[in-house]
């Protein structure tokens, strides 16, 4: 099958993702403090990562679970991403927030439990902003690519795809990362495609090895999370890199990414 | 977590699979002519392809359909190989023909319908040529590394386990290549671990890109059909690479395995 | 294991769901015409039903298609059920529409899309209704009950879960109906549990004696589609049945509740 | 959809199934000892169950544990049942035991391993005896019926099938009892469709639950183990049944067949 052309999406003043360069997006899961998100953010920078990640507002499965700083926690993702030069990523989970994210943000992130949460995919059709969508994790592929027309019809194109795991029988990992849907997706639309292997794996050891097959098999990017001290994280710490090993991984990424005539 | 250093398995005189150098074992779904399988193997060994697959014992999910030639096609295919010079690699569906496969192939191939047939497993244990084992869609981890654990027990270590898909909700594919396996079962066990991205995605256009995946990942190695008109084949052709698509990937190919620090 | 006693929830004046009597909620997926939702709800009250089902706010999976009359829909539905002396029970999509719909609903209804929607969740759980909780289709049963747990919190307790299919590897059915959870969240909770044959299966002829196994493995209701004429519905047409099939299961229903102690 | 007819087979001498009366297939999961085969069956029998179940063959996912007595087991069971005037139900593993089974037992099961061991499926259609066929943990419906033919294509349509419990995401369940596959078999075919509500779970506190909502949705029968001291079973104790918990179920399914125009 022919595949599409991709879609060269803007992020912030000069990032864009869908061509040559591919677009790593890495930092905590959620901001919790100035000095952890500064920690993080430099090591991804020096790294080689020019988007930094981060949730101020959060769907938790469980109840009584930290939430997020909300605006709070925007404010210094922003703070810490103009020190570095960085753009932001951030979740948006309800539609009277878009707003208020985006003044701080470059990219909506839409969560896997949001994929079908049509009054917010709507209101991100009218946003300013690129919208990141996640795969619900029992989303069938055309499910996801309905999803994203929820976004396009009200006007914004901007839309990147993301692979993070589907619930199946397996329990040794958090999720299992359906990484033939990268190609399939390159052939059935022409959004850019990237790729979560913390979330769909949830253990930093099969982190590296699956961010490097996501870029073999043709992904445009990584969302890859990233944490000084992850035992200390209030949130998903326990799949988390450090910064050494993420160091480490982005010197292997721009190798597999060379071999498949990308750069980093 | 620590890797196992992998067990390094000889096939046939000079073939080491586990090592620097990944093996490709290409060629028909299931041998049906001289013709065929000599212009099958011809094209994957010029395109640097050492072992040949091919079944001539298949189960098969519909009655009444091909279920290979038996002994008359694996003598084709040590044939073919030993013009080729290359190994042979085929399926054993049951316990009393382990020693008619075993005269003609270098590797025994336990197809994932097979996986807990234990009966089969242990007689391969007894078997003489090392074993390849493909996982089950529907088994877990740990359910393969107990099938291995029934072949090693009856006296062969020589094992390579295969991921070849699991069966989840996902309807684009022929099953739901769960790549993260590869680096699991490296931290699990010491066995080689091989990818079979043909019946996995069941698409030639998703071959290529989780071929690639899979090396990027960690596999020692490939099993690929490879089959000169796909169309007229008895069984499968639709997920066949033709010749000329397979020396592209091989190509490609070898590009990651450089990046990934192997050969091929 | 012991069963926790079930919790008992009024329903509108008169109607009690965790006791004796098994409540059975039906008429159409979606509000569409006084005609049509006169016509279901009559032939659902004539039959045995004492509440009326039906949908004002609708997310759907493909953008364009039918999302409900609203308000509209709203105002229909509770005069026809004043007319047949039913309660009402309707979806709920969005936190901002809760006081609306509990305007004319009795009842009100979670979709499974919604069930980790969590600012939804603890709206609800300030609302003076009850609600009725549909698990989501990849929902294991643990989060399930923390969804329920972000109601609970707020204040609310009075509410009803829903099994209504799981997503699994089959496809001949919609979904999986995974009737095992009515007993087993009989064990973990005190929520009356209902069963939803009518989403879980997608086909009518299916819908009956799952129906009837729902009730036979304990469950404290159903929640059934019921239009005059399918073929003409706006959404989920398919899997309604018509009313003389309806009541002829009514009057199977009773007596399966009698073999288990229940009445209709 | 309209349903066939159901096959009526006989076993035995004078049991029928797929007529009117409910069959249930009850007894230990292997056949250990005399003693507790005999305490078993006749609390079976005295509680109504006409056919003693027990394995003398098994298959079992981790080396090392009891794979039955062999032909010990099958004349222990024969002589228990022959006391309590029972029929007798038992696996067969491979082909080469058909004959052997076949002395011994009435009704010869296939596990839900080898419903695609197609070599045994062959042999099993030359058989004298009626195959109860489970149904695959990962098998489509359609998988199932092609399993079935590869016997009846053989000779042999005295086929029963079998829903025991698919492979899911689902975690608090041995596997999900997915029953629509009862009423959907029997649009599909003329076979007997029995359920397994022991394998399912794997909870005792399920079984009778998932049993009386099998026989509400139309099963012909049900497979239930039993045994007098579950803590000491050399295999799946953790999900049997004590005596006394199978006759107090077994007057609930009387009741339950009743109201169903059945009986037992």
């Amino acid at each position: 099958m022919k595949k599409h052309k991709t879609r060269l999406i803007k992020i912030g003043n000069n990032i864009v993702i869908g061509g040559k360069e591919i677009q790593i997006m890495a930092g905590p899961c959620t901001v919790e403090t100035y000095e952890y998100t500064k920690k993080s953010a430099h090591a991804c920078r020096i790294a080689g990562a020019k988007i930094l990640r981060g949730g101020a507002f959060k769907l938790r499965t469980m109840p009584g679970t930290f939430k997020g700083l909300g605006e709070k926690g925007l404010k210094i993702l922003r703070k810490v991403a103009n020190e570095e030069k960085m753009a932001v990523i951030s979740e948006v989970i309800d539609a009277k927030d878009i707003d208020l994210v985006s003044k701080y943000a470059d990219v909506l992130q839409v969560g896997e439990r949001n994929m079908q949460n049509t009054l917010l995919l709507e209101a991100l059709g009218k946003a300013k902003k690129p919208v990141l969508l996640k795969r619900g994790k029992s989303a069938q592929i055309s499910e996801l690519l309905y999803a994203a027309e929820y976004i396009a019809r009200n006007g914004n194109q901007n839309i990147i795809l993301c692979e993070r795991g589907i619930r199946t029988f397996e329990n040794d990992t958090r999720a299992t990362l359906a990484l033939a849907s990268v190609p399939l997706l390159k052939e059935m639309c022409d959004y850019p495609v990237i790729v979560d292997p913390s979330h769909a794996t949830g253990k930093p050891s099969l982190v590296p090895p699956m961010a490097k097959a996501a870029i073999a098999a043709g992904a445009d990017g990584l969302l890859i999370e990233v944490h000084p001290e992850p035992k200390k994280a209030l949130c998903d710490g326990f799949q988390a890199l450090i910064p050494v090993e993420f160091l480490k991984l982005m010197k292997e990424l721009k190798l597999i990414a060379k071999a498949v005539g990308k750069k980093i």
